[in-house]
């Protein structure tokens, strides 16, 4: 099947993404930042996650035509979690379906969260009146008049006067934080950029904003070349220790990637670089210090202390990102060796210092970052879930993209869902969770996490599962679920039993890592009001499923779980668009308490207990 | 002759300068920076100058034995003025013998002057405890907490982790202006230097300073070699505007000097480049903009308007500077087109503000900048006084070095005295306001700047003086000082018809300027209430000689003239051993009023006025 790119824009976001033939608008949308509701779990039953397609719109699935009305349907109405791409579409996405994080952080009323567009970065056009022997004050302080006091950096200073004179004391000055940073010709005012990043250890995020209004203009998503180094932050920070060059070869692969999504934005919204006047950049201790050239060797060993805790604002070319010449680079603070950047951008996206507490928030990738607000007070700790829900270590795995089986559920047999709807070539996250939670219904896979041999399993499995159950070349159990057989050469997609670990132990270490958060507030699983699920592929998990097989505690109803999708990425905006949002980012980041999970007294009880699946 | 170079040391001062056999102690002083009192003009009469020369002392003149005693002649003490070194010298210089403009600035009683060394750069040597399971803050912040709160530069961000671990936690943070900008192993307290520059058209003068304790380490001075592209600021701006490449040619220059005499300091002082965190400059606008790269074209178009105006507070690296790579670079605020940085810190280092006005103070340099303050307010000009004064432009001129004819009485005859007392080369600036002040209080030049023909001369005229009196071969007359006869080939040391005239513009230009900002002000001559005379060869003015020639108003008390030295040097300094000095500097400027002489009223009738010499 040839891949296809089919361009999804958003309205009146006004944003836009590529994706492949058959992705869901809501995995679109997510891609594209913006995080719809979907309190059922992409069910296809809460009629929460309403969108609608103003062209070219594909006839209604069953699930739209239960919860939506004839005269909808008629309009275009779809269920975001249903339709499936099949040609470029723009979608109006009405405020009531999206997940209301951004409207918190940028047009709430709350007290104190900024209301307008407040950036580092400030463009004003002037026309001044040229000097005149009566009035012959110098340049700068003649631009100060009009727009405040500043301080010049050289390379302005070295051309202000002659662009002054080139062009009748008429221009744009650009200031950074009272930092005349360049006078360009004419009106520019229309042409003020930022980029946030979030640069996780698998997936890099990169979004293109205005400056002037906050409106975002495109969104890019890129693997992190380092994985060519490892797949976990601890493999990475051993790279950067076994030569010289090392960690400089991963620095730049990332810088690398950084300009090559720079470039992908600036094309697809015809823009100039050298517009961009800031970047800010998320992402966990180990990828900030790489990406700052630091290097990361002590976060590899006890007690596991970064260089670095507060926010880095230092000159974009001295990170090498080819943006403005003069623009800066905005690197977020870190709160400990494995509670990093995105973890704040995460708080400070969630306003979890403004939550109705007690409030968990879950951020599930390459590692799984916990944060308990409770009283006012922070608690944060980082597990190693692995990269299992990522799709890698996984036999079968693969990231949630064309061909991955992102939902899996037993009904007689095995049924599943492929991204682009041809035959499977993996399975993602989403469906590992899926298929591993029905295993444990069906009794096939023991609360210890044993897969049952044929003839351990329970009575009244349909049969067409049973036959699924097959023994592998090493002996150890397997189950197919698509193609192949055993003893054959190509056993097709199977979750083998060190899958099933790898799960296991990726659960494990979360739901143990919350339940000693909980425990150092004193708190306990039903006193939360709110539980927050962060992270790219989060969105896509079924909260059921999650809580089958121990991911989330069990006894949080549904409705206090919510997807907030990269809030890496969404913090990281925040804190391009507004400078005091950076300030409480900074302030956050302080307050939290960093948690040392490994020797936290109790935690290899609850992670040996968490091991187990719930039964 | 051969140039024979002798080592003086000021001592508490612990100051040195190299200079030519023959230079006076109280020229050697000048050099070093320190500006020994001479009310009497250095005429060897007033005895304020006395100073102990501890070691191969001279003999003493008949001027030390009518003013010192015979104890104090024993005991080493001696005129300055008089004193010309013969051998490598440790000089006493007391407290009672300095000029009191340092002592004003840094170590007066007065309300709001710094008492301390208080810079921008500051060293502390921490010891930290290492991080443990209970104590696992980044450390940055660890190190925060010993040395206050500060923004760190990536350079050091990246390195600190690493040179904190292999050096038990301890070393030297280097902060500028709380940013972090080196972490240094060991106590590196005592290495800790800033360099002060004066970029004069003409002449260059640079001082190593201590910026723990404000001690001096060394002065170096030399020519500007931009002096190759004219000798003056408007040829300067001139030559700029004739290539692409001529603005960078000139700065790097510069640039090349200033290295070439950081590197002189640092190996006299034997001390690191790297060890030299902040350097400030100030010079004339013209100066201050080349050195910044900053194209100075609009400086020689009416109405002459500066690109900057504010101080400069750049990366070191950006102006090319070669001392510690995270070192800032300070460049003195500019006032306007030619009232520069240097007069700023003229204003400062003699504390303008606070003097007891009305007061002016006139920088004598290829540009003449005069000063008034009068109750509370300020008025700057600037004149073209042209470098006369610093031997340019006189048919037999020079500066006041080897050989220059730098004093000149008449005694029956011609008498002069010769730097290093050799056969005189030329004669420089002290020695020809000498010289035309004698030729007008005998009669010889005529008030309206006519040197008279043979038989036009006064009766009475001494013969020898008279027959000094010739025609050169252009039928212009011309005063022969020393060698040379009428109609030959070599005509030995004269002063021309041309060099007369050059000398009435330059006094006509400055005293025409301090008319008209006295005129602005309200104000009488008689009025002031101290003149202080600024730069490099000031001190050596006798003013008896300035007021005849009409550089300075007659009527003025000689009691209020003070010398006052090099205060472009001084002021450069005090910004650089003090943040508040240099926010004054900055507050300074501003209150100035700035007035352009060229489209002033009445100063064309001035100056005409001034072309006249006093009768």
């Amino acid at each position: 099947m040839k891949e296809q790119q089919m361009r999804v824009t958003f309205q009146p976001q006004g944003r836009s993404v590529s994706v492949l033939r058959g992705t869901t608008i809501l995995e679109a949308a997510a891609r594209a930042g913006l995080v719809i509701e979907t309190p059922c779990g992409g069910a296809g039953t809460c009629g929460k996650c309403r969108v609608q397609v103003t062209a070219n719109v594909n006839a209604p699935t069953a699930a739209d035509e239960r919860v939506l009305s004839a005269t909808e349907l008629n309009e275009g109405w779809r269920l975001a979690c249903r339709y499936r791409v099949e040609a470029p579409v723009t979608v109006h996405v009405p405020e009531t379906s999206l997940f209301g994080s951004e409207h918190q952080i940028l047009a709430t009323a709350e007290s104190n969260v900024p209301k307008e567009v407040l950036p580092a970065i400030r463009k004003s056009y002037v026309e001044l009146s040229p000097p005149t022997l009566e009035d012959d004050g110098p340049d700068l302080l003649r631009l100060e008049q009009s727009v405040g006091a500043f301080k010049a950096d050289l390379p302005v200073v070295r051309h202000v006067a002659a662009t002054l004179r080139a062009h009748g004391f008429k221009g744009t000055a650009v200031l950074a934080d009272h930092r005349l940073i360049d006078f360009e010709v004419g009106d520019t005012r229309d042409r003020c950029f930022g980029v946030a990043f979030d640069i996780g250890t698998t997936t890099m995020v990169g979004e293109l904003l205005s400056l002037r209004d906050g409106r975002e203009l495109g969104v890019v998503s890129r693997m992190n070349p380092q994985v060519s180094f490892g797949d976990d932050v601890l493999s990475r920070i051993k790279h950067a220790a076994t030569c010289a060059g090392c960690l400089d070869d991963m620095r730049l692969a990332v810088v690398r990637e950084l300009a090559g999504m720079i470039d992908a934005l600036c094309a697809e919204a015809k823009i100039g670089r050298e517009h961009i006047y800031e970047a800010a950049f998320a992402g966990n201790t180990t990828m900030e210090h790489i990406l700052c050239g630091v290097n990361p060797a002590q976060l590899g060993e006890l007690p596991f202390v970064p260089a670095h805790a507060r926010g880095l604002l230092v000159p974009a070319v001295e990170l090498g990102i080819p943006i403005h010449h003069g623009a800066l680079a905005y690197v977020f603070p870190i709160i400990g060796g494995f509670v990093g950047g995105d973890t704040v951008a995460g708080m400070l996206a969630t306003r979890m210092d403004r939550i109705d507490g007690p409030a968990l928030m879950v951020d599930i990738g390459t590692n799984g970052e916990i944060v308990l607000a409770h009283n006012g007070s922070f608690l944060a700790a980082s597990t190693a879930a692995g990269p299992a829900f990522e799709g890698a270590r996984i036999e079968c795995g693969m990231r949630g993209t064309h061909g991955a089986i992102e939902k899996v559920f037993f009904d007689g047999d095995v049924r599943m869902e492929v991204i682009g709807n041809g035959p499977p070539a993996g399975i993602c996250g989403s469906g590992l969770i899926d298929l591993v939670a029905e295993l444990l219904s069906h009794g096939i896979v023991s609360p210890e996490g044993q897969l049952l041999s044929k003839h351990e399993l329970p009575q009244g499995l349909p049969p067409a599962i049973a036959k699924r159950i097959q023994t592998g070349n090493d002996g150890d159990g397997r189950f197919v679920l698509f193609g192949g057989s055993s003893g054959r050469a190509k056993p097709g997609i199977i979750l083998t039993q060190r899958d099933i670990r790898e799960v296991q132990l990726g659960t494990g270490a979360i739901r143990a890592g919350i339940s000693i958060l909980l425990r150092k507030a004193g708190i306990g699983v039903s006193d939360l009001k709110s539980v927050l699920i962060a992270g790219g592929f989060g969105n896509f998990i079924r909260r059921s499923s999650a809580q089958r097989i121990g991911l989330l505690p069990a006894g949080i109803d549904h409705q206090k779980i919510r997807y907030v999708g990269n809030t890496s990425l969404a913090g990281a905006k925040v804190a391009l668009l507004s400078t005091e949002a950076r300030r409480q980012g900074e302030e956050l980041a302080r307050r939290v308490k960093h948690v040392d999970l490994s020797t936290a007294e109790g935690f290899h009880e609850e992670f040996a207990e968490a091991m187990l699946f719930p039964s």
